[in-house]
């Protein structure tokens, strides 16, 4: 069993004037654990900004296989204490997937280093998406390409540091291109960052997107878990001159 | 002309029980800062804990090309706003390069993202530094490896992401091996680990050591300084359809 | 099932003045596919220089899920069209994994576009093999280390291309470090080279050392077999303007 | 002094009904050689088909700092002793950087290991070239993006090893993408690829594709020349147990 933790800040969907409330009345995090949870093979929870510090614990990421993360306006109210569980659970060997403006969330942040910054466009461009490496788990059963009508567009630069693995290329039809899917691996954990995933479009009901954030649930699913990653233990010489 | 600041938290060598003292009388920074301004492309200035501010501020960085960082039972002296500066600088494009314990230093953490941990022992173990990348600017000038009589030993694990490059690995007497010298891009600016320096050694007296420290400055330096690196720039289309 | 095919150039086993010929009389292939074929999930076949085109046929490979393979003295005897087929098969997807000598192989050579050089000495030197990624797939069940008390010593520089993934680095009595297990992926096939196994050592009965090589298969599965990743097809337009 | 030669097939612009020989009468080689040659820490020669052994023997490229390779219809034409002496000295330290079509050249492709193919079409598309590293010594001078009113498409997946660095990366008009500027290491030298420079387009005019290919020849300059990359050279242990 893959125990999944989707968390979603779950602000736009509660904004009568914004699109998102119509198209995820119940909210992302409900909707992609809608269908993550029809696998047999998984077991989902969700949490928000809602939850008392945001739903996350030491003991409940000791007992998550993989995070998915959903966030955009409400980076700045997650605090950082938990930004630091979310960091160091999956340096231990949770599993953890970005999406789309979570490249600014704290936890996608500080396993990066970097300004994960980017250029961005609200104009409705098409997006296709490209499969770089046909062969990667996370690509299986999605074709040479995706279409989504309407999207965010981002553009490179990206600031992240090189990806282990870059797994898909968007193009928008305004003019950009961008690093769409990435993955790193940070000491026992596995990262993907996922850019797909507007508020404002049902970019999460679409079939090939829903194919891609399984793929990456079960490619991101802890190998082992090694609780004490942190530390710097001294330990005694090994080489004993004696065969 | 190459703008270093050679960083150090000066603590052991002020005091008369550790070997450092006596090794490095006027601290780690200044000797190292005494090689490095011999060079006629190198301008070398100093800091440390005791200065106000740790000596750093948005406006020295700017102005620095290279930092040059030696910390270890003082990390937490460093206030976190002092390794948000450092950290944002390499962003821009300031080299950095960090020296032996500062695998633990708040500003190579926050460029790492992960736990930077490993296994270590005070033993009096030789040290033989291999050149895994013959070609690699930070290794010319060295030979197949150089030999320290004397080094506190460090081990793999070691938890950094995947390095760019890695440059020299180590081979201790007492059975461990290391990654001893990488290198990472974060956003515009270049970051080099060099493993060998325990504070109670002459290692930095060495002249390998010391051609190896003068090389990465030069690889270092940066090849352009991009002051916005942080922001999250909204562009409009360039899709004219016209061509 | 997995199949693998475990190719040996089967020379030295065959000379009685080699002690290769007492440790694997029958072959290091046929050793490797013993403890193999133990396995539920794995179907093993051999073959070596002996056989008619070294007993490897297009379909053949295109039935292979996996290939193992071990040479030292015969590299130049295997026809070059053979090292093609295998190049090619990886190239579609099947998994290959190179033992020791298999450095200097002709398919190893061609997949990887380097000089696969090294230095290397034959000293009875105890190696002992480091881990550096815990949560690697190819690690588990291993440890920090483990040891082989006589070993041919390998040392750097290694003349790879910049592995994906570096996983084992050995320690050498003698004074080496080398990069010991490191990863490819070569459009849709995964590559491992695991440099324990000279053939005057029973490298090949030490149970990590089988423990690895196992999970090696598994690893080396393929994701997915694409017969004309060679294929520089032409396509049409996809860019409607039609949303 | 940067001693670069210029390799092209020189087939296309001698044929009349193809509209390279209006737009580079005197053959792609001498016109890159043009401007190239115009820096005053560059010496430029050229090299064809055409010449006796394509005008490449050991001497000439161990007297050849950066070597840049256009090919297209030819590939098949380079004896395979050539593509051997260009890829040995790049092993040895020469930089080389292929151009457009040179992907299925055989050097390149003795270099990568990998099917290097692609998709493709011409079919006029505007093609717009992302920078993904703005520090990257490759793309200094460039901007965020240039713009090229006509080229041949190409698309993913590019089979090639994952890059060391991606540079760039190309949008098409007609909806594809490409990883258009990519860095390796292979033993000491340095490879660029850069995608732009169909035949039928006057590419190789454009001040930013210039600006390209002149920073690539200073960054492929080679750091040091080692004439034995391809030796193994036995060596005696250098652990003395006496310190």
């Amino acid at each position: 069993m893959i125990r999944v933790l989707v968390w979603n800040e779950f602000m736009h969907e509660k904004d009568e004037d914004n699109k998102a409330s119509s198209i995820y009345p119940d909210g992302i995090h409900n909707y992609i654990a809608g269908f993550l949870g029809k696998e047999e093979d998984i077991e989902v929870s969700t949490a928000t900004l809602d939850d008392e510090n945001c739903g996350i614990t030491k003991e409940r990421l000791e007992n998550t296989d993989v995070i998915i993360w959903w966030g955009h306006c409400g980076h700045h109210k997650v605090p950082d204490e938990v930004a630091v569980l979310v960091q160091e659970a999956v340096l231990n060997g949770m599993g953890a997937i970005f999406l789309h403006s979570a490249h600014k969330s704290k936890p996608f942040m500080r396993l990066m280093g970097t300004s994960c910054s980017l250029t961005w466009r609200e104009s409705d461009d098409l997006e296709r998406v490209w499969v770089n490496v046909p062969s990667h788990p996370i690509a299986q059963g999605i074709g040479r390409y995706f279409e989504l009508p309407g999207e965010e567009t981002y553009g490179e630069p990206f600031g992240i540091p090189t990806p282990d693995e870059l797994i898909f290329t968007g193009w928008f039809e305004g003019g950009e291109v961008f690093r769409s899917g990435c993955t790193w691996t940070r000491d026992n954990g596995r990262v993907f960052y996922f850019q797909p995933g507007h508020e404002t479009y049902p970019t999460y009901k679409n079939p090939d997107v829903q194919k891609i954030i399984l793929n990456a649930v079960r490619w991101c699913n802890p190998v082992i878990r090694i609780p004490d990653a942190m530390d710097c233990p001294c330990l005694p010489r090994v080489h004993s001159f004696n065969k």
